[in-house]
């Protein structure tokens, strides 16, 4: 792949990554990843009330940098979250660390962390690594295949997207712009404390666009996304998605270049896909496709409800054809349904018709069907145009081995 | 318990079951209750959207008769869901049979069912075996037990609650009064096929009290116990609670009788217990108690929250003690916290104080005590004077196991 670099990988970034010491398998904790010149910056983060001490630093550079990043500091191993005053003053004096390394005020280093819960960040074992990772950094995929793997927890691939389009340029001039992405999900590094799996997403791109427009980007390939999966439910405390572009192409994109932000969608929705296929202990991937409901939000609602109901995700664990149990999700999502208006497809199979059994109904060739690693299930509500794709998991025994085994 | 009949079970009903062919254990699966003459009736619905059809006839018949109920026929095996206009003919059959076997209008029979979702309930086996249990009907205890066990599903044991109080009438005068109560919940006799367990809850007393002042009695009692419990969060098509008052006892109880509310209120609560610990695959009860909520609605969202957390809820069945999914789960429940201002206790275990870990934190003793098979977990927002108890479950292989095995 590393003959692809000078294709692929954005330009104006470098990447790195060490061993800090913070994961007991001794493999990769930290990545660290430097923009030549301060990058725009556009950024989203946990909805979640308690967050973690990084996400509220992130928040604050942001702020006060006027979202310009020139560094990145992320490490795997510990979450940083619920650790009191120690965490924040370790989240600090690690963006310190990397500020008086590349030279950048404080305020355009954004931390991140992923791991345990409940314990302060030994930030020593950052610093300590950070001058040999600096000296360390380069721009070739290698580097950034590194920095993808460094980030990982419990997840068993590192997940990457790119995408390389030739754009008109605000002033209508052709241009290639590259978008690199690299982010970890679903993954516990120590499941016995650990919250929960969090999402951490550095997309990079190498084109001139100002934070402003940059943002009206990033969210709705947010919205279409990562918004749109599921594994368990739970929402994490550390969730981040970060999109930098360096503009060092020299291609300026103002608002609304249809062809950059179709790129952009499709390298985050390929992320979230890639996701939820590495959820924990999963078996299927499913597709649902929700059309015919009265607004798009009730659509979604369909949708998460469907995607969090124990019954229906236990169900496609065992390949089992019950759409019953679909259709008590539908009936208490709080979407606005009619009981005796609803059908039901898996695929091209008819399951439902009318809020009843469908008469081409075939439960072998249905079961058969939801065996599949991967599937889709269509709902249409007849009740207006509202619509939606969301991706989502099975839940097996193996989810609750992950999750229940306590080792003390 | 026969000899005691004549003091538990409130006078004015009869109680009857048999074998209808519906469950394929060959068990018995259809229960008659019939009231001497004409008791007054309130009764709860599921909320879910998709109603089956014994739940629409069963709200058209309370509203027809003015909430006066002779007879209750009560079906496992099928639950009559999502099975169209064959549906509602078998629903309306069997209460047309019953009524004309008891002599009273169609409108004061009430039908209910459980079980297997999507496939018309044939009414004609109930129809068969209803003279015969009709004949049958007794007041003794022991045919109260056969009722009770006739409607469960896969619950492992039936579940029954009894007050008998002595109260001032409506005149001041003194009087005995009983209830007596049984459901069913948490049970699936179709795995494979059915939605999901349906809880079906039937009380009775022998006090003479008006509809609608028994229904103000009742709403409230159901709030503070099966509103207050959850095993895995999917809400059934054909949840029902009916409460029946004979008057039987010559005692009329009007509103704001605190010791017949507070007896209600007991029996129900005890009975939303029997179902949480009988939930699929359990092996913890918890008990959860939050306080310093901004509001109720708060505490109950975080409650709920926890309650339906698989990440939580997988790590009581490690007996872990991690409060750090206890903490994203307030974090992500949308009531109003302060990150650094909430307590956890597990029983008498402080467990994390303002948002931290707390000092006297001892993971060996906090380990231990969520090992037990019932445990209570306090939370303390410090935001107002919002309260709730909530019960729910832990959620194991087992669980998986039970909704996940595909027998086709």
């Amino acid at each position: 792949m590393s003959d692809l670099s000078r294709f692929i990988i954005p330009r104006g970034f470098r990447f790195g990554a060490a061993k800090a010491g913070l994961k007991a398998s001794g493999r990769p904790d930290f990545a660290l990843i430097a923009a030549d010149a301060p990058a725009s910056a556009a950024a989203a983060f946990t909805s979640n009330r308690v967050v973690a001490a990084p996400v509220i630093v992130g928040r604050e550079h942001l702020s006060a940098s006027g979202c310009r990043v020139r560094v990145v500091a992320v490490n795997a191993g510990n979450a940083n979250c619920a650790a009191g005053q120690p965490g924040m003053d370790a989240a600090r004096a690690t963006c310190a660390a990397a500020a008086r390394i590349f030279g950048c005020p404080t305020e355009q280093v954004i931390p991140c962390s992923t791991g345990i819960i409940g314990v302060p960040l030994p930030a020593e074992k950052l610093i300590g690594v950070m001058p040999s990772v600096a000296a360390s950094l380069g721009c070739e995929s290698d580097r950034f295949l590194e920095a993808a793997q460094a980030i990982l927890t419990t997840d068993t691939v590192e997940k990457t997207a790119f995408a390389r389009l030739e754009v008109a340029d605000a002033n209508g001039q052709p241009g290639e712009v590259r978008i690199a992405a690299f982010c970890k999900g679903s993954g516990m590094i120590y499941p016995q404390l650990a919250p929960h799996a969090t999402m951490l997403v550095y997309i990079f791109t190498d084109a001139a666009i100002e934070p402003a427009v940059l943002d009206g980007y990033l969210q709705p390939a947010i919205e279409l996304s990562f918004n749109r999966i599921s594994v368990d439910g739970d929402t994490s405390t550390n969730d981040t998605v970060l999109l930098l572009a360096s503009g060092a192409s020299g291609v300026s994109i103002g608002a609304g270049n249809s062809a950059f932000g179709a790129a952009l969608k499709q390298v985050c929705t390929s992320l979230a896909r890639q996701i939820v296929a590495d959820g924990e202990g999963i078996t299927h991937v499913v597709e649902l496709q929700i059309a015919g409901a009265a607004t798009d939000t009730d659509a979604l609602l369909v949708a998460r409800t469907i995607a969090h109901s124990p019954l229906v995700k236990t169900a496609w664990a065992g390949a089992d054809p019950n759409w019953g149990r679909l259709a008590a999700a539908i009936g208490r999502s709080g979407a606005q349904i009619d009981p005796n208006a609803f059908d039901i497809s898996f695929g091209e199979h008819p399951i439902c018709r009318n809020g009843g059994r469908a008469a081409e109904f075939d439960e072998a060739a249905a079961h058969a069907y939801v065996a599949q690693p991967e599937f889709s299930i269509s709902i249409d509500l007849h009740q207006g145009t509202g619509s939606c794709v969301f991706w989502t998991t099975d839940l097996t025994t193996e989810y609750v081995h992950i999750n229940a085994d306590y080792s003390s």
